[in-house]
């Protein structure tokens, strides 16, 4: 067993604790008929809490974990870190790319054989802490070949070295009872518009996931498959820029009903959304897959991935997933990092207590403001004309533009406006918060 | 005839003027095949030329032009002065929303009357000039009822309000022989979202489009129906965000191959993208119908609409624009108004005329650029793997992931990266712009 | 009497109340030896609660309220709406720009004698309610001949109609009593670098303020004098673009022992600043006066004036100013304007009483934050060795860099990192918040 | 000698080359009484150009160049390379970290001594090539020990070791006559405020920045000591954020003669400022030293360090140096870095030709400007009341608000706006790019 964490204990609920502890998630605390963890399904990212290493594009790694290195046997280690991690949490899942667990080679067959070797420790490990796979994920973007990106790469053959990563990575997820398969596109999109053909990237791009929807059916994979939307960063475009354009992008592939979004906070911020926006809009347009529970600084420019720390913003957002009908088969990924200073292994357990509190504290608000119907009776009043005869005759299947401009100008239509009450709702959130 | 313009001549021209003049538009210069007006189809735009006033959210309009009013009398003079400065710029277009032509009643019949009063003044004085109309438009987002959106007001009434408004501009539109209709949604989206049902609104815009193009048909115009992104301002959101945004609505809506977008820089800029990323995407997609040329201020967060001053800019828009086959019928807009100190009359003249040098500079480089194949030859060279068998492989019909999986390990692929060229191409732009 | 707000009663401290009431700010509750009313000293902002009218860039106004109108009838109603208000709300102050409170002409001693007689009815209301003034302004930006700025206009006669003005302001807020005089110079910044000469203007600027204070000495008005920090909007550039650039033009201008800031948090957003980060600055360089108390749409780029909604944030604003002794004489200004979809009387009682129980729940949570010196402990053990034997060297008098170098290569240092343990202490404030 | 650069030749002014060329930048050409090379005194970066590998946040690095390893022996290849490269660009000036040139270690003084074994090197092949140093300086944010700060680190042996180091690097750039010492704080600022002490940290700073002044005088440097600002990245917030921050912050420390900024643009940018109007402002502040060209794109909210390609904005830069009487004993630093898909050696030697003929284009479209009276003409023109008797009544020395105020309400005065002239002012700039 890792030592990297000793002396660090399960974290408990304790209200009342002064140390370390969850003061508000109370794993089987029943709200709206299902227990918390049910709800919130948290998961942790293997790729921030144990492959970063704390460098940034100015500086170089802090972190300096015993088990950094590049043999299967500090893959190895890594795992036992991590699994005591989920240990102590007692989170419900994880997350991770392949090369995120194994060191990676130039041989594609090389590469599988390691990620399936750690799958059986995986395998193994979540057999015994009863930790699931809320997804997994290959990376294509960190290695020198998918500079100029992955299925969008102008060079056919990292499509074809994509396509092989994906089939065994995803083949691993579905071995290990993964619920979710995501696909991040940070290299599908170009630096320059100058020596990129976008309607060819876009064709090869949809050609892949097709592909990738074909074998999830071929090898009786049940998960959701889910793109993560992200404006920019590392490309200086991406395809999958936020909920919106890759349901356009889906919908010209004939995707829309195979492939759902991970949606991100800090991913949203830097589309210049809000996160309720984001996962609202995906709900309505029904592909709301999962959600990534970060925390953007709003005046940093890049994707700064911090834990959550504001509960008013949380509630927004559980709110708009409580009325969608909830996450699973997606969860809540951590994907968030420690902040390049915070090098103690405690800071990672405190980091991730403290925001499994925070969704807590927001999903309970957000359940009472859901029963209480707080917002959606003042809703249904402002759009209560639309069930009313003249919204009936709009949305009426035979209705045309001269029908209700001749109505309109016979019955001599002149509308007051009505107050939006924004602020007024605006505090009865705050009353939940 | 309007006498404000007085002292200020017809804008000819001439390399070596030292006073207003065209120093590299010269209309009927041949590019590429075409003469530059037909390439470049210039608009000015009613509303920033004669109906703004200089006011800004902190201060009162600056302008205190002699047609400010309230009358119809006002509106005549206005027509005189607007047809009078199209006269001294010779450009072929222009474009107004119905707002800007004639004072508004809270009587819709009342305003379609004083809309056809001024339209037959228009048509007169286009006859008389040959201006001809690029596109007419309504404004549904000035008056207190548009406070909470047009076609996605809660309030149906609004909805229908804007029905027999835009049935009576499209119309009117149709008379003027205008070659497109646009509409502008600045409140076509949401303020909060604790007030909104975006699955409601979309719904109902969906069908306002659907409605407009159903009308077209009936009419028989034969102009474009374009939708102009933005992603904010007024609204905290628009639901025509972007262009990848319209797409996925239009989509949606079954609307694809019946609407296009107009693509506005400042618009672009916005929403996070270059101007040339949202034509060259809107081309990809089907959909490019016009551009409205004006350039925001990268370090302001709102919608600047300054005339464009930048030629190696300008030259990258155009370039998109030329491989797509060209701007017809759309054109070049001026969505672009006097900064608020610029209150002067010649200032209007210069502002649009410099303007239009910037344009025609920037449309030259760019067809220099596609005819001497200076960037399309490395692009194709880049992207040549595709042509390939193996490019050819798996863009087959038939081609699966594992199929291609499987060839990727069988050959042992390993990809080397090749270089992007950045600098090189860009440095390639730069000899021509 | 007012009859605009008939029907509303005043706001009372009620933590159970289903309407609109207090439900955390207990006016005389005693917080940290004072009660709530004397840390946060609320004031109303006359300008946006009683003279804005809902207009934005692309919409008219929307409020209409009953007093909108030019004459001196008028601003008298207004007073009585204005003051109803205050009864209603039962904060203890206000602020007024001349221009807010009597119609302007283009004679400067009428606009002062219409500013007297306002402030004649003023006094008589202020005796009457126990409402006092935090501080006065002059509007030197709405009107066009502002338009290239006050102070820093091209034209030296604006400048001394400026002198003019803010002399009669200030005056006026003398014998109010006012315990600040404000000087926000939303023009006094340029729109283009190609038609200013910033270095005259800044000496015009420094000019301008050193004759105010010399007023203000003369006259004896003992209460601050404050510039409002603001990067941008309504100009291009601001010259008092934000905290630090108004101190370096204090000191340039000799200027830092008399004059301090009003800070704005939609000011600092716009500036790439946090609230506390400019409140602590301005608080360690000695120049901290005043807030004026809203809230920014982080997604928006303009200055959106919102009422503040989130407690985590406005606990750490005042836990800055805790931290500095509290903000006496200066104060919490609301310089935040309903949405213009918020036309009733109710929304303005509403989003100001959430507003103040906003600031109430930051102020109460990060007074306990103080008391339990929760973030002092934590931070004065991460600066200790600043006490020790080497960072008294350090910062000895006749300390040099050779002497410091060659102690650290003498002994041989090589500094370990210690973690900024950032993560931890974001959960010790979620405990307060 | 290095081969890296094998089959490069020198770069030489050849307007009608077809591969890597000067197009404009002919160095002895005389503008304005000097050659384009004492104009411009380009220098190249040690760390873009030979130390970066082409890593960004989501990628490893993928430049792999030769020399890249830990040794002395690497450190000696690298010099070679460079200084190839310098033969190869002609340019008169590079500039370095202690960090780019050799390995470094945990022991001070080893650092010290291969710092000077590898400047052995430099002072060889500095006599050999004619190529200068322009600026020296010392990597303070790379190394763990560093993430806190350099000399606002919470750990007073961080400021130890900073003396320490920065000793040597003005020593070496000393002996290598540099003509310039440059301090970047990247790490000078805070992740975050919660476990910062502001106060403190810039007490230290000002003391480190003294203590550098009190050396540079002790060893007879006779440079200039520059700061860089940046407003953040790597940091959330940089102590140096702008110019006007510096400006304040050298005045606070008493060293506004001492100490002067090297601007960059794409700090400006990140800053919310243009380029030209921080270098404006430094030079009215008397603070302009030098200037880093590079270019952000206006998209990215991150440091993109792009070599120029924009004319127009580069000859806004350059007058504002030309005003200021140009760059020495300052020059233009390329601190622009290749993209990350650029990985060949062509990409380095042609990004650099063609950032230096766009720096040549700008510089000589500004000297016409500048020479024609094209802006300044105007410009004294607008301003011209301030030369006038009201003008200089203001600006004597006993001039009162009062007095200024009495003879405006006397006169009547009632300015008339004038118009600012920006598009016709725009036009002219067209003219000359």
């Amino acid at each position: 067993m890792s030592s990297f964490f000793s002396g660090l204990d399960p974290v408990r609920y304790d209200p009342e604790a002064t140390g370390i502890a969850f003061r508000h998630y109370d794993a089987d605390k029943v709200v709206m008929g299902k227990p918390l963890k049910d709800h919130l399904r948290f998961a942790v990212a293997y790729w921030h809490s144990f492959a970063a290493d704390g460098s940034d594009p100015f500086g170089a790694g802090t972190f300096g974990r015993p088990w950094f290195g590049d043999s299967m046997e500090d893959a190895r280690q890594k795992a036992d870190a991590a699994f005591e991690m989920f240990r102590i949490l007692g989170q419900p899942f994880f997350c991770f790319h392949d090369h995120d667990v194994r060191p990676e080679t130039n041989d594609l067959r090389e590469n599988h054989k390691r990620l399936n070797e750690i799958a059986d420790i995986f395998e193994t490990k979540m057999s015994e802490t009863g930790t699931g796979l809320l997804w997994g994920t290959a990376n294509l973007f960190t290695h020198p070949r998918f500079m100029a990106g992955g299925a969008t790469n102008p060079d056919p053959e990292v499509f074809a070295w994509s396509a092989s990563t994906v089939r065994s990575c995803l083949e691993v997820t579905h071995r290990l009872k993964g619920e979710n398969y995501v696909l991040w596109g940070g290299r599908e999109g170009y630096e320059s518009l100058l020596n990129t053909d976008m309607a060819q990237d876009l064709d090869h791009y949809g050609r892949f996931l097709s592909m990738v929807v074909e074998h999830k059916h071929k090898i009786g994979f049940t998960g959701q498959i889910l793109v993560e939307p992200k404006p920019q960063e590392p490309s200086k475009h991406q395809y999958d820029h936020d909920v919106a354009t890759v349901y356009g992008f889906l919908r010209r592939y004939g995707l829309e009903d195979e492939v759902k979004v991970n949606v991100e906070q800090g991913h949203a911020i830097l589309a210049g959304h809000s996160f309720e926006h984001e996962i609202a809009l995906a709900r309505d347009l029904g592909i709301l897959g999962s959600i990534d529970m970060n925390r953007n600084d709003y005046q940093s420019g890049w994707d700064t991935d911090q834990f959550p720390n504001n509960v008013p913003e949380v509630a927004l957002a559980y709110y708009e997933i409580l009325k969608g009908g909830g996450l699973a088969p997606g969860g809540t990924n951590f994907d968030a990092k420690l902040r390049r200073q915070s090098i103690d292994a405690e800071d990672l357990i405190a980091a991730h207590a403290g925001a499994m509190d925070i969704c807590a504290r927001g999903l309970m608000a957000a359940a009472r403001m859901f029963e209480d119907d707080a917002l959606e009776a003042p809703r249904r009043d402002r759009y209560a004309g639309w069930s009313d005869e003249l919204g009936r005759a709009i949305m009426a299947e035979d209705a045309t533009l001269s029908g209700i401009a001749d109505r309109a100008e016979a019955d001599g239509l002149s509308p007051a406006p009505k107050s939006g009450r924004q602020e007024i709702l605006e505090n009865i959130v705050s009353r939940y918060v």
